[in-house]
């Protein structure tokens, strides 16, 4: 608008009758309406707590200033930025498609944990410390495919997936509250980081579209790909060679190995995260945040800590969070909204 | 500038009796001048060939439009970004480092391989099919250190450091060319990478500042990092398990771990890079571009390709370089400047 007090002025001076309806007629500099960047968060500490360390690690002149480039934030997803309950997305992933192989593979069709996979007996497939069963049905379904045709078979899973409280899609597993965390932080020179125990390959097939997250910016368990020229085209086969857990202590490594270097804000939900909240907030020599989403809605999605469906179980770092500073996110009380929708 | 338009308009219309000069005064649209992106590089193919990939693929309604998020370009370090004759600065860094290390301790000064890193004995560290005795140095340098420690070693190194052919510091064994093509390249919306052989921790401690790319896009040699809480504080070692070689087939690789997406963009300079020239331009459903820094000048830096002087040996990929359309750069013919002045 700035230009168009010339004009005016000029009008006025030039023909020396200008009307002060004419001068004064449109406001110059309206009064902007600052939008809430937390809707579908409900008043209060923990809210208030996310705007302010927000606020003084990028406000000119702050005394916590944080430079942009070492603005770096990281979240789990499975129980963070997505519901884990009743179970992980990506295990729901494993068993459509191992069912679909089975369909095709009569012979895969009659090994015992593929039976309980079809037949969603998750207690067979958890047994035992390594959960054989499972890491036997990731294998299936995680490795001795190209990249491409893996890609593939995530959307064709996604374009039927669920939640059984949500909405249509990925989306509907999708926490509103927490894209709106991811905005705010971006929107004041953070850069997000996805750092997950989930599959990094089958993260990467959504998490632009679903967080805004570029595939590069997503840290999660891995295994080697193999390259090679087949037919006189390139070619990258999924393995299960140098298996990365990114879990726990494998998390702060998988942060290393994946960003070199330390971050100053930090969500997570269950113990498995205590590990990134510790590297990210003790000690550290710049402003920094941590975060756990304590699952308490049993209406709108699942209460549990101790107590897990599936994965996320909540204890250590529960315990810890009120000596080490960290916010706990009580979804019932602290989320207007749960889903996107 | 299209707002004065309008008050000149209205001017001449409200007095009716504006003059040309007035209205015809000042060129409401004058001429921009273009600044030349590539002020180092000598007019000629190779030049208006990165130009006019760039232009091509970020037009608004070009045919070969690349949208932002695919915008993925990739450049090896050793040879395309940075001289490696005499010898890769990574390796001064673990021979100056080696050296700092045996002064202090004198029963590791009594190693042979130690010994044959003080006196410069390249020969002797390079003998043998795996390089042993390289190895050996560099494990000793680049693990068994908290990441921080490793991290003020590379740049106490980093401030004595000086190419023979090129001015102080880093910056002097730095290819001024190849900054501006990550500069046009970023300034149309790419997102920049380094992926090369030598080792991330290393080249992370400088990529900001003198490549302008930050740490978590740089992509190299790595080994898995150790999180433990230490007298109640965060720490990662470097140790040298879960070694991972970023070089040749390594490279599609480590871009498959580290990017998740396919370049289309790929600047290398031996056959080290021919696998990541291969998968960034065989058969992608994207328009593609792949240039090798051919090291011709031997008087400016240093002239190879078959007989490199450590490392960067350039035969194979420079026999498939016009069948495969990629760009070699001459650098004698093609690049005014050399070294960052």
């Amino acid at each position: 608008m700035k230009y168009a007090i010339l004009p005016l002025f000029l009008f006025v001076v030039a023909c020396g009758q200008g009307s002060h309806e004419q001068a004064d007629g449109p406001t110059l500099e309206p009064e902007q309406v600052v939008a809430d960047p937390l809707p579908s968060w409900n008043d209060g500490t923990t809210k208030e707590a996310v705007l302010e360390f927000v606020k003084r690690t990028t406000a000119d002149g702050s005394a916590d200033f944080i430079p942009v480039a070492d603005r770096i934030a990281v979240f789990d997803n499975d129980g963070c930025l997505w519901s884990e309950a009743p179970m992980p997305p990506q295990l729901d992933f494993a068993m459509y498609d191992v069912k679909r192989r089975a369909e095709a593979d009569p012979k895969l069709a009659k090994d015992p944990m593929v039976q309980a996979a079809i037949s969603g007996d998750l207690r067979t497939l958890w047994a035992g410390e390594h959960h054989d069963g499972l890491m036997k049905i990731l294998a299936i379904t995680h490795s001795g495919m190209t990249v491409d045709s893996f890609n593939l078979r995530v959307r064709e899973w996604m374009k039927q997936y669920q939640h059984p409280k949500g909405g249509a899609g990925l989306a509907g597993a999708t926490f509103q509250p927490m894209l709106e965390v991811l905005d705010v932080l971006r929107a004041h020179g953070y850069k997000t980081f996805v750092v997950s125990g989930g599959g990094i390959d089958f993260m990467r097939v959504f998490s632009e579209e679903l967080y805004g997250i570029p595939p590069d910016q997503v840290i999660g368990s891995s295994a080697a790909a193999e390259f090679e020229m087949k037919d006189g085209k390139p070619v990258l086969t999924k393995t299960m060679k140098d298996f990365f857990n990114d879990d726990k202590e494998g998390k702060p490594a998988g942060i290393q190995r994946h960003i070199g270097k330390r971050p100053v804000f930090c969500g997570g939900n269950s113990d498995g995260d205590q590990a990134m909240l510790e590297y990210t907030t003790i000690d550290n020599p710049l402003p920094s945040f941590g975060m756990i989403v304590h699952h308490t809605d049993s209406v709108r999605e699942t209460a549990y800590d101790s107590k897990a469906p599936v994965s996320g179980t909540l204890i250590t770092a529960k315990e810890a969070a009120p000596e080490r500073g960290w916010v706990l996110v009580d979804m019932a009380k602290d989320w207007r909204v749960v889903f996107v929708e």
